[in-house]
């Protein structure tokens, strides 16, 4: 590499070629194993398009984007532990009034998400984005069927006020298979893994001075809470969803605890 | 993995997560270098066509095709060695006579390329088919501009007889870079690398009861010689391409020396 580049990419290329060629040489990798690799990246590649991302599925699969988590996000105790952000989030979505529906079609179990965003010691922040999103009630997001799902189909803004609360309605989610009729799909089949991921709530919450908390919350005695496909789930984000009136209306409660950006400690 | 998964394939994948995961720790790959690389191998996948591998490119930059190229084919002393198919081969090239010109567009400096196919006692084997391609004078490979390019455009099959021997016109490849107008090249332009390739002729000679044989013969002289952008050059597959007649003529020759098939040492 040139003397002029950059020390980071110098880094990081020289890193990558090192454990590259060591996963070769380890496995003695077959000429007709280059072939199926380069055939497997070309065809994930040629699947992306506004609506999906194979490559980040990918990564998910194969636990890298957890690993990219929990390096970038150490926290210390008390503060909301982050997961993976997956590749459904969409940027903008409309900002509702607190106490708002984001459920557009009316399907599934009702259910209200309510809490607080707060610091370390506890004091509430006014003027965070609570971002979320979930699948509807077939566990489809509404960008996996466009024109089919009505667009931003449980998807909103909430911003705190003084009190940090925030509250809005949604759908209990539901579990659903990744995208497994491509390439990533096709390889968790053959080593006999399936494609679910328990059902969860998306959250991103950005407040000014404060680092982004990119998280779920996961709802409680889901079957593939201990076999999430993605490797997506911490202890601390299991959420409790309680029964409120009738069977199919619920309630989850949840505070976010976010710490200041520029701490001495962590990254 | 499920108890059912193919071992192979489950030791591949195992070894791919472990060296993966390596790679990412000892780096602190960020957040942002993620997206990047996401990005990144989307956009080799999507250039990929009939007429471009993006994804071959990118393991020919990193060496992983010649480590590949050296995993697979280990051969006694006195063998030909291989080198990098690239992405360029395309199967079923017309069968033409002994002696026949495989360039069609006219252009270049003449060269006759001839040689024997022979075991490693020195016989020739007959029957063994060697299937040539080069660039034009301009650098490209026929599927680089189709129907700019008269298809075939210096390539062929040539089927040995008795002697062992082939012989066919060409022209003296020129160096040429690798197409850098795409992610590939782009990382090669951010590292400082240069994306030349000294000049060569490709050979697959194939044989029954014989190793296949992938490689080129390197121009001797050629000022890419030392520093191939996808490190294909080794000493042995330096040709001599000698003067005949005229400035613009020439004649190189290359014996190809094969092993037979299921031997006991090497791979």
């Amino acid at each position: 590499m040139g003397a002029s580049t950059d020390p980071r990419l110098k880094e990081v290329l020289a890193s990558l070629v090192k454990h590259l060629h060591a996963f070769a040489k380890e496995i003695e990798l077959r000429q007709e194993e280059w072939d199926i690799a380069i055939d497997f990246l070309t065809e994930t590649g040629q699947i992306c398009s506004e609506e999906r991302q194979e490559f980040i599925l990918l990564s998910d699969v194969l636990g890298l984007s957890m690993l990219t988590d929990a390096i970038n996000n150490r926290r210390p105790s008390g503060a909301t532990e982050s997961t993976v952000r997956g590749p459904f989030h969409v940027a903008n979505a409309p900002i509702r009034e607190m106490g708002d529906s984001i459920n557009l079609d009316g399907k599934g179990e009702s259910c209200q998400f309510e809490g607080r965003v707060i610091d370390i010691h506890g004091d509430p922040i006014a003027g965070a984005c609570v971002d979320v999103w979930s699948d509807d009630a077939d566990g489809f997001y509404d960008v996996q069927k466009p024109g089919e799902i009505p667009k931003w189909n449980n998807r909103g803004r909430f911003i705190t006020g003084p009190d940090g609360q925030y509250r809005y309605t949604g759908i209990k989610p539901v579990s659903y298979p990744i995208p497994d009729d491509g390439p990533v799909g096709q390889m968790l089949g053959k080593i006999g893994r399936h494609p679910f991921r328990p059902a969860h709530m998306h959250f991103m919450v950005t407040a000014p001075s404060h680092e982004t908390i990119v998280t779920h919350t996961f709802v409680a005695e889901d079957p593939y809470l201990l076999d999430d496909a993605v490797f997506g789930v911490k202890e601390t984000l299991i959420a409790p969803f309680e029964h409120i009136g009738r069977d199919t209306e619920w309630r989850s409660k949840f505070d976010f605890v976010m710490v200041p950006t520029g701490r001495e400690d962590g990254k």
